[in-house]
């Protein structure tokens, strides 16, 4: 199990803004996209997450902007497990320009939740078995 | 009961994209909003009606673009009903700038669901009764 | 040069809406997406053309929804060119599901305009000549 | 020159997920219109300082989600001056559902640019000025 992957995104037309530039909110967006790709690596799709009855939700998230992102830009997204840690989970991001820029790195806290009684519930063992790195983990 | 309605939305500056006018996919959202205001004047908010369990699809759509909509502009949306029969509501939508330029006009189809059951089923009596204008109504 | 052209297209779960499936607004995003790889795919992307100052300002959209497309679907997406004339493109589009259900298809003419003054101008030589099949090409 | 303002957005369908929830990414963006209200409110729309070669670019946003937001909430969002100095001004926000249940707090930094050279330039003088509460505020 990797504690981090790195996925793509191509900058869409419509993300951009009057600016001249990926919107800051996309970053969000993609930060999601990325976890999910992450997830997928690791043999876990979130899809099949949600079959099983539990919500990753997002309680916090930060970012900070460092260089624009612009339009049909190839960026390449890195997930980094942070902390896993009972119900939650922290996970860090760094998004890369094609020409290398440092263009914003981010943070998000989620809550594993139970569908149905839409309460915390401790994450999969998935997250937490004893033989993964995961439980040394700390966030950085 | 109101055959059209007028609302307004602000165009934000997520809206627009590098072109410098709003993103022409956000009027399909627009409309989404307009008839939302329309069914909510009408006393019937959307919302009861899917708690109701009846959701209204999108089945068909269609927009011709006549001027941009610039950031901060704020826009009239005029919702008419072109037609109610069966499983099927038609609207129209005319949308203009405060500058009073036309800027886009649009329909959409929308199939009236079954939520438990995800097939078609009537309109609710609210769209189709016999004193209401809405009978007597047709496509443009 | 082709006239057609597929790409793919993962649904984003924020792309959903709380009925389940994929909004409808999306596609026409996602119709978006699908022209600007088709314009890869022929040497020709999009962000070139608009450096050379050269807009494809979209003046009529319409879509017909067939099925949901849902979250994590990974979708295929042919883009067809339906003509090419003076300042006119139509390219017509086609969302399939993975599994093999038609998710929507939809049509989207295009204004060739020149970015300076704001004004339609002939298309790029590169859509229209002589020995493309372009010419001979017509709507459907 | 009020220190704070209190704007209202509805949450668009468009806006939530398959969670049944307004999705995390758009609270960035309620963000964005809370202040566009306030600089509103305040005399100096953003729309004229872009137009007077200053834009406000945001290098900061953090969120802290306490409670969803549903479709069709008509939420309150307040936007609080934390700082202006120099280049940069921070923001803070509280969203607040019509229940009365506290959806989030967040904060953005905006970095002041020239639009012209793209570089960093002095708040104008309206954010700065000696007698505006603004000079002795500090952040939180």
């Amino acid at each position: 199990m990797s504690r981090s992957g790195v996925t793509t995104i191509r900058v869409r037309y419509e993300e951009t803004d009057q600016g001249g530039i990926a919107h800051h909110s996309r970053h969000v967006v993609w930060f999601e996209t990325a976890r999910t790709e992450w997830l997928r690596e690791m043999g876990k799709p979130y899809l099949e997450l949600e079959q099983q009855g539990v919500r990753l939700l997002v309680s916090e998230v930060s970012v900070k902007y460092h260089f624009p992102a612009f339009y049909d830009d190839l960026l390449a997204i890195e997930t980094r497990l942070l902390s896993a840690r009972g119900a939650r989970l922290q996970l860090g991001y760094t998004v890369t320009s094609p020409r290398g820029e440092l263009v914003c790195t981010g943070n998000t806290t989620l809550a594993c939740i139970d569908k149905e009684r839409g309460r915390a519930r401790r994450l999969p063992d998935f997250f937490l078995e004893g033989d993964s790195p995961l439980v040394k983990s700390s966030p950085e």
